[in-house]
């Protein structure tokens, strides 16, 4: 069998699985399919170069087609659509977005890495010119020519998750007026309500109108400006929006093959970042992974799963069993001078999971503030502490943290803790660094760990 | 039995036990007896204070003691030395180092928390004016005032660890010309050579002269300055000298009293703090802890055992059981603008152990350096990683940072995943929080778990 190996998508898990399996096996063909034009770029730092603080959109390409090539020996074909995978024959058919060409592919192993697309709300008007969405290079690209040539002075921003946050700390960069619509009663939901609070006013602080409960119902043009409708508000007149509402695994080759997919859209893989058929991998913000308290499937695409997918991936293809031991979410975004973190479940997930009693009732939290340095120290900064736990064990199920500095890693030291299942007991009792000019002698997490055991 | 609980020395260690337990039974009478004129201070602030970044020695006081024996019920008697522990008589001899009167104090049980102390090197001249140690706010106080009425232009530092580092800052930011010796070959020792090799350049251009294989023999007065004496250089002149060459515990009391005495020359205690007689607790800077990658005790006398070692105390003396497990020598310093950090084994002590096979060949051990942020994040700063090994197992044994930026907090993901075991593996495949104001994809400890994997 002498096929090559073939992957969907050049981006972090694919190019991660390709990089890695060329460096353990040189002599494999890998070739990757994109139908883009750009391969291997942060996509989170995207609002950053629409900000200006990244100063041009190449510096957040990582690798081109043409370094993928030379450097790494990998057979990189941008603007190469996969149309269809053909399990039985094992090939795929492709077609060039340049030529038209279409031609079948064949394959001795296929890597899935088609990511995941930024969704249109299914309300009239999400086509009109100044109406964006932000997900890949070529979208921040439009938004970036928009602001260029059409100089706007206002945006809305529909949806107050992370890349809503981003895209209005952004867009207050650029000094435009900004509102933003989230449709439920919260923004930024993958946190406790507690959480976000400070964040809520802070947003008022820079001039960035939230409107929460707020449900747009349409996008019109009316002369030379747009107005978003909602049905809580008078219409809304702007010069541009953003449609931060949602994702979607980019699942349809996969379920055109009939490879199995998970209750969450994505697709299922097993440890091994295996789909149903094992000639067939999958990784990155298509498949949906194991989570590590839930102890089932989720789907939640960030670049971190991607490249330990990835590099999972590439390990098995190139003979080296490796698997992938599942994920907790760990999320960190910056809002302004705040920054905020999760890892492990919120309370409502844990309550809801029926994992911990089936009225969530094992489940406890608790919530402190607490300096991130010694409380002489100048500067020193209150950081809002949350950990959720299983109150019966006492086992840490979710940390969050919100604050103005120090924030940065320490929620790595809770998703390690519950990586390795530690209790309340135990992170008090973890040996953590302490010197004046970075934390108080007890942590803010072993304070919060403190007041929990107390009771 | 109607007996006070009896504790010896009000510092993090004495008053946490004593907070602890008036907390948990407020009925019991708690006497803490204090040689000093202040309880509760921050030690490790001192050199801050010296520095000016914290505007009062007042800052630094936790709890005075009339708060403790307001706010909290604990009898705080200051200027009050323990002379002796009568073990069978289960009393305290006392004098009062005002009035002079010596007492006999009943105890039901008692605490020894008497902390450690500077010494001074065995040479002539360690008591002269203008040579000083720094553990103590007293200590501290004669270096603020000596520093007020002579202004000293210029000053030596004997000894190139923490208090070494801080205070060779903390007298340039006084503007003095500041040169270090130490006498072994390398500074900062509890770090394995290369990863102080940045901050020796970094010192000198903060010009700090640091002067390595330099062993001081004595000081003297020649004029209205101070000459030190070393065996490899000519005499050199200087207005102070700051002596910051070894601190040994207060463990005097216990060895008169025949409690049992570990290797270290620090106090043994059990799990629960209880030294060899079950009615007297030890916690703090004067008892030894068990280290949980070496299996034995050492003795590492920091503010973090110290709080946790009083609180344990406190639990099993208010008859809550709780037990320490262990410490890693967690420790981060901060020297100008460098950030140095280190937590479990070094190579050179995993090495030494005899743990890790006889000559230490089951050790190794990596060392990446990587950016703090994405590559592309203005100001992302290269931190310097190290992690020691298990070879044959993978287990993480020990890991060291330094880094401008980005090196506080990281170095306690380590801790916790030495805490729990994990391998380099288990270390790679943690879900770390990333974004790119804060962090590449891959966390630089995950770099270099991920490199020492690759063998």
């Amino acid at each position: 069998m002498n096929q090559p190996i073939v992957i969907i998508g050049g981006d972090a898990a694919g190019m991660t699985a390709a990089s890695k399996l060329k460096r353990a096996t040189p002599a494999t063909e890998v070739i990757v399919f994109d139908r883009g034009q750009d391969i291997s770029y942060s996509a989170c730092g995207l609002p950053y170069w629409l900000a200006g603080v990244v100063e041009s959109d190449r510096r957040l390409i990582v690798l081109t087609p043409e370094m993928a090539r030379e450097s790494r020996g990998i057979d990189v074909r941008i603007q190469h659509e996969v149309l269809a995978i053909n399990r039985s024959a094992k090939t795929v058919s492709v077609r060039s977005l340049v030529t038209g060409k279409l031609f079948e592919q064949p394959y001795a192993k296929l890597v899935i890495a088609t990511g995941a697309r930024a969704t249109r709300p299914p309300i009239p008007g999400t086509d009109l010119p100044g109406v964006f969405t932000l997900r890949t290079l070529q979208e921040a690209r439009q938004i970036f020519d928009y602001m260029a040539d059409q100089l706007p002075q206002r945006a809305i921003i529909i949806g107050g998750g992370y890349i809503g946050m981003e895209m209005a700390e952004t867009l207050r960069d650029r000094h435009l007026a900004v509102t933003l619509l989230q449709k439920s009663p919260q923004i930024m939901t993958s946190f406790d309500h507690e959480m976000v609070e400070a964040v809520m006013t802070h947003l008022a602080e820079q001039q960035v109108q939230v409107r929460t409960n707020t449900q747009v119902t349409a996008i019109e043009t009316s002369g030379d400006q747009l107005q978003v409708i909602t049905a809580e508000t008078p219409a809304l007149a702007t010069d541009m929006v953003i449609m931060a509402a949602g994702v979607r695994p980019n699942s349809e080759l996969a379920v055109a093959a009939g490879l199995r997919i998970g209750a969450t859209q994505a697709i299922w893989v097993n440890e091994q970042m295996q789909t149903s058929d094992p000639d067939i991998y999958a990784a990155g913000d298509c498949v949906e992974h194991y989570h590590r308290v839930l102890e089932k499937n989720v789907w939640i695409p960030l670049a971190t799963s991607a490249i330990k997918g990835g590099r999972v991936v590439g390990e098995n293809l190139s003979g080296t069993f490796a698997t992938f031991p599942g994920i907790l979410g760990t999320t960190v975004v910056k809002v302004f001078d705040y920054t905020l973190a999760v890892t492990g479940l919120t309370e409502k997930q844990a309550k809801a999971s029926g994992n911990f009693g089936a009225l969530g009732e094992d489940v406890g939290s608790t919530v402190i503030s607490h300096d991130d340095k010694v409380g002489y120290w100048p500067g020193a900064q209150p950081i809002k502490v949350k950990l959720i736990f299983e109150k019966s064990s006492g086992r840490v199920l979710g940390g969050q943290l919100v604050g103005k500095a120090g924030v940065n890693k320490r929620i790595d030291i809770v998703a390690t803790a519950i990586t390795a299942r530690m209790t309340l007991s135990d992170l008090s009792m973890l040996d953590l660094s302490y010197a004046p000019p970075y934390s108080p002698t007890w942590d803010p997490i072993q304070v919060c760990a403190n007041v929990a055991l107390r009771g």
